[in-house]
């Protein structure tokens, strides 16, 4: 096999784990100098192919490379641009080939969520048809932890550490002040089409009448009715009511709860989140005090309290789709694989692309409490492994050692230029 | 001396290590018991005094005293009860002492903020002329690091460190996505009358064109053509902006940004914070795509990662606190005195109440920038060791292990209630 280059790059939302995977890639390709040349990176992620603006990270020392290990958002940039379908948009998946060809890239390692297994199958096809093959591998990535066929998706256990411990923390404080203070407390995380992770905040609670005491999941519609007795009963009961709410929070007939019907004093509409939403009606019906908090970026660049299974995953992950395509592979996803064991144990799988494209996997039912406003032992099961374990970045005077690459450019090949 | 017992008390908005605080008041008396018997505690801050209600925390075991070092908010219950002058309200200062003398308790400890201390000053007085001497020992708290005669208070190193260390992870975020997805992040952080807790996020920046890009700092004039022209001018030089905002900016008259003048459907002022009225006016005065969080509570309870400096300096207090009453002293506050050496260093002072009640120490000029967005050298050199050391809480299961006290009451002797 003749020795080919890499392009590697990180697709739509970054994640405090994603640069674990892209860590994975590079010191694997390292280990495999023989067949594998250099990996370049997507500066900006699938537009940097298409412009031709390509890293080198042959460039990055070996310590700026273990440091990715560690470091939470896109060291390479990162983007959310979808290629079209190729009846669409033939065009752009015709010019990645033209630069992957330019530079001698015979492998893809492409690190998002569906819509970019999407891509690199397509990639996958194209290349073939155009006479210059290419092994496209997805590497999973999303906090959403909505892909089909594996078992959890890296990203999704550090916000879910994230959104558990914040929710423990804050609750405390409501429960310290409640008797003469804020007696709801309103905490808005992302999700805006699957509730997984306003779900792990359940893990948050250990004992019955802990926090939090009302899950609001996009898969369940709200009922205003319901909602504020439901927060009238906990604070009658406990002395106060702490709420996590998935920002996709929606009635019954879709509209999202955000969709207020709000204007500013110019007759613009609200751009307020979901929390303060949620905070003004309790004030309003119940005439609790409320605080409220809306998490926002924070959730998935905590790095600094990253899920050590999550890290060790997403690496690990990396490292296989190098090997999946060392071991000739194409068009396929390398997967988390749970053990049926009692006792947590996982493994790397292998799901083809074109089974995993295009398709999100939902929490499941048997996840949410019959009442809608938590979650049963079952989802408890599934996510509690999810966030074991402690990652802890290094630390110099009191704050954490990201690093930055240099990111230095590939000298462009091609005469044209592309615009996206 | 006859052996008396200590009341304690939190006060106020808790923190991630008043605790900690509590800890060295209890672990202290528990080492002189020849001459402090029991250490009750307020349920919930001195409501409980007044209400008798009292927790024995002779009933606590020394590993769960011991938890306290590592646990947030405020473990026997805090409140914002402001006790009035002595002319408005002398009933409940009669009431206090009325409770001391039944207990037997010789030593008050009060760990809170500006109020606080001037309450504890109070209950020293009043209890010298109704015949029934205190030791009345103030232990400062607060996360607005605004008492005057201490370097920094308890608390407000823990806050720092999670909004710098937040503010890196988010910009991290944000700048690996800004070429085709949010321009411009706004993080909203508490301080309603001083802006050291958005000083903090200064920390943040290492290099030139790091984040944050602009604080906005109560003391500080908002100018909205000024700031708009800064985010326009920041996002065309670098890609993105991050603004961080306290919680209290402010217009020249006074007025609170969040005094938007927005109305819900149903003529409601809108209830929402600061960072969504900035976001707004970004996006319709300028058209960037934004994003906005507020991390409310997060912030002070944010225990996981706490400051380690922080941590030992509350625990410190605590020990002499107590201490000091061993001495003999009263109406006093410990307070952390800054050695001079270039090398951080501290020690504990003390500090006369009558001098620390009712005194506000607000952020030096000289710690703004002239441009009025950012922390000056000298800024960054008061703040920066106060966020130094990672002070990690045990964890179980992915999840901080934070203690549960029993807090048993101590059986009332009083026979008449009093109502708060």
């Amino acid at each position: 096999m003749a020795r080919k280059n890499a392009f590697y790059a990180q697709s739509g939302g970054v994640t405090a784990v994603i640069n674990a995977s892209a860590c994975g890639v590079i010191e694997t390709a390292r280990a495999n100098r023989n067949t594998i040349g250099k990996v370049y990176a997507g500066r900006n992620g699938i537009i940097g192919a298409l412009r031709e603006d390509l890293i080198d990270t042959s460039k990055e020392s070996k310590t700026a490379i273990r440091g990715l290990l560690s470091t939470p958002s896109g060291a390479f940039g990162s983007c959310r641009h979808k290629l079209k379908s190729l009846e669409e948009n033939r065009a752009e998946y015709e010019r990645l080939i033209e630069v992957f060809r330019a530079h001698n890239i015979g492998y893809f390692f492409y690190n998002g969520g569906g819509d970019s297994a999407d891509t690199c199958l397509k990639v996958s096809q194209l290349s073939e048809s155009m006479g210059y093959p290419l092994q496209a591998i997805h590497i999973p990535k999303t906090i959403d932890n909505d892909l089909p066929l594996t078992d959890n998706c890296p990203g999704f256990g550090s916000v879910a550490k994230y959104v558990a411990i914040s929710t423990r923390e804050a609750a405390m404080d409501v429960a310290s002040m409640c008797e003469t203070s804020t007696k709801v407390f309103v905490l808005e995380v992302m999700g805006r089409h699957a509730g997984w992770i306003a779900a792990a905040s359940g893990l948050a609670a250990e004992e019955k009448g802990d926090a939090p005491h009302i899950i609001l999941f996009p898969e369940v519609p709200f009922d205003k009715t319901t909602f504020l007795a439901k927060v009238q009963a906990t604070v009658k009961k406990n002395g106060y009511c702490v709420v996590v709410a998935s920002e996709g929070a929606q009635y019954a007939d879709g509209t999202f709860l955000t969709d207020s019907g709000t204007r500013d004093a110019f007759g613009h509409a609200q751009l307020g989140g979901l929390a303060p939403t949620l905070a003004g009606m309790i004030k309003s019906e119940l005439g609790y005090k409320y605080h409220w908090a809306v998490a926002d970026y924070l959730q998935r660049s905590a790095r600094h309290i990253a899920s050590a299974t999550d890290v060790e995953q997403a690496y690990a992950l990396g490292k296989a789709g190098v090997e999946f395509a060392l071991a000739g592979k194409n068009a396929v996803m390398p997967a988390i694989v749970r053990g049926s064991g009692k006792r947590y144990s996982w493994r790397i799988g292998e799901a083809p692309l074109h089974k995993v494209a295009n398709k999100e996997k939902m929490m499941p039912k048997r996840y949410i409490t019959r009442d809608g406003f938590g979650i049963t032992a079952a989802g408890r099961e599934y996510l509690a492994p999810l966030i074991t374990g402690e990652a802890y970045p290094e630390y110099r005077n009191g704050m954490p050692r990201y690093v930055r690459l240099k990111n230095a450019s590939v000298p462009r090949k091609l005469k044209d230029s592309f615009t996206v």
